[in-house]
């Protein structure tokens, strides 16, 4: 779900956004197609409203590429496996860039064969999950992929950080409704919930952190400072051992099937400790190859859900999964995207060290 | 998670059930290979404590033979498809041996190509899910399986019966842990549990089910009479987006790729209506195609994470998934399969009505 509008945020013209991102990421030392790919998944992050996962992030990327850490020229390479389900190695490049490349790979062969997927290691964090699968149902594919990352989240029963947030996304075209877009960490929030939540200085729900004893907390600081995230069903009572299993499936068929780092030995998404060697697994299906018509049944599915009878306590609408992404998404193209103070604060500061002056913002009136 | 044994159960040797069962199933006019499987997948499911999937089932499987609703002699069909992934029809026949079937052509095909998936329509009930991404597993491969089913669980924010519960298994070998299982339905508990509970006169937990209002309730009667199941994560701020999000993926694999049924149309489990045609979803990757290790990696995995620091408030040691359905199999193995006394009361009806007698139970001692 995208994050709430800040109340005291700014606006800015998406391309105004994307061509100053670009320019930093080129002067990075990153050759122009790679910078290309980077740019278009952190904006689409940011366009989405996924603002823990877009140009917020830039200014680690930079500085693992200053410090030697991601090398901004390499290109993955394919290694091993078969026709269908194919071995790279990511060569530490922009994971942006590599896990675009791979993708594609794996829908031009699904096109051919029906299905195809494939493994990567030696890979570096590639934003939000959703983008590369969205990739594949713009090309009328059903597309997937998952990747483990940063151990964030306690097992159940445990207290300590094991596993990360390892993302599931799966995507579909969806006739009328666009496109099915799931894109969901394995815990119940990811960390740039429990930051956010910080900043703005808001609780977290019962069932989302556990402290450094590994008792529930509702306070975000309690999480960051040495505590963790539940896994998606928050107790064992209510089958937090499914979350559990689910990221366990996630880092399976990424780290562990890719002979990258996984579980606890993922190295942290900063200057610490090198490399983060992550494993990632990417899949695509061309439903004609099954049987036509998948798309209107497809859309057939969700109009029947978002027209049922509504609880009597809903927040809104009954939604289908990438609803409200591609409604922020759809505004923020009109409006502009909208900013919250610090992560304006962090781009302003980025490109006065780089003497790439950050461009005008105005103040943002909701509504 | 296995049940937990009944406080009143009896006991009877694994192989005495089993042979009175595949009895039974063939005497329903089941030809012996199809009749094995159907046999094999309910007794697993009562080996490994997961009593609401097993023979429990039997009378109703039995009655939908006998109401020319499953053809207890059709075996399923390549309609179409790729290599890679093809398309079968399970010309409604017993679900297991459907599945046994398609599962193994999968196994086959990944054997030689790394990945195999296919997907099945006009297929019925299958049992307990895990069981067929076990058979990859016991092949050394990783082994996945999903299924819709019939509509008993809330989307997120609705309050009436639009997605089954909607299964997903993945199983894989895991060295000195045996195998990987995680075999969970996308609702935070399945059916069977809120029916063990009323039985039990028990309540559920807050965020499992919803009454005919569309407002949580703990009395697992609210649910069963004209309620529902909630999605996993429970509630809104919990994520339950996110277990309905994976419901639907199930939904979109199965019974919307397969041209199946799927949604709110997937008929009852029951005599009303006509065959489910359910939609199925099998795949299988063979680790070897990638690189070797797979095994020993996983091993890794699971010990480093089973033996982390335990919560505070842990109701036991830190399990993987699959291993304590493992350790009730192994134990129910050597000591005799505990049924509860409805449960017997379900089989010893059926024996009787059909003149096949069930054998001789004796009482369940404890410990």
């Amino acid at each position: 779900m995208p994050y709430e509008d800040p109340a005291d945020g700014v606006v800015i013209a998406a391309d105004v956004l994307h061509e100053w991102t670009n320019r930093i990421v080129r002067q990075a030392g990153t050759p122009d197609d790679i910078a290309a790919d980077v740019t278009d998944v952190l904006l689409s992050a940011d366009l989405r409203g996924v603002a823990s996962h877009g140009t917020g992030r830039l200014s680690m990327y930079i500085a693992l590429v200053e410090a030697g850490l991601t090398d901004p020229v390499a290109r993955p390479e394919r290694v091993g496996g078969t026709a269908v389900i194919s071995h790279w190695d990511g060569r530490n490049g922009w994971g942006h860039h590599g896990a675009r490349v791979v993708m594609d790979d794996v829908i031009d062969r699904a096109a051919s064969l029906g299905l195809a997927a494939a493994v990567v290691k030696h890979a570096n964090h590639y934003g939000i999950a959703g983008w590369y699968a969205m990739r594949a149902a713009e090309r009328g594919l059903i597309g997937m992929t998952v990747t483990n990352s940063t151990p964030l989240v306690v097992p159940t029963r445990g207290r300590t950080r094991q596993l990360g947030t390892n993302p599931i996304a799966v995507a579909a075209p969806a006739g009328r409704f666009g496109m099915f877009v799931l894109d969901m960490a394995t815990s119940v929030v990811n960390w740039g919930r429990l930051q956010v939540a910080a900043r703005r200085g808001l609780d977290v729900a019962p069932g989302v952190a556990v402290d450094s004893t590994g008792r529930m907390t509702t306070s975000p600081g309690g999480g960051l400072d040495g505590g963790a995230l539940l896994p998606l069903g928050s107790f064992e009572g209510t089958a937090s051992y499914k979350g559990y299993g689910l990221a366990l499936v996630v880092d399976l068929l990424s780290g562990v099937l890719g002979d990258a780092n996984f579980g606890p030995w993922v190295l942290p998404f900063s200057l610490e400790g090198g490399p983060s060697n992550l494993g990632q697994f990417f899949l695509a299906i061309d439903p004609d190859s099954i049987a036509p018509g998948f798309e209107q049944r497809l859309e057939t599915l969700i109009d029947a859900i978002v027209t049922s009878p509504i609880a009597p306590d809903a927040e809104g609408p009954i939604l289908y999964p990438g609803q409200p992404e591609a409604e922020r998404e759809a505004r923020q193209r009109r409006d502009g995207l909208v900013l919250d103070r610090r992560h304006l604060q962090y781009l302003v500061e980025l490109g006065d060290r780089l003497a790439m002056p950050f461009p005008e913002v105005a103040p943002y009136t909701p509504g």
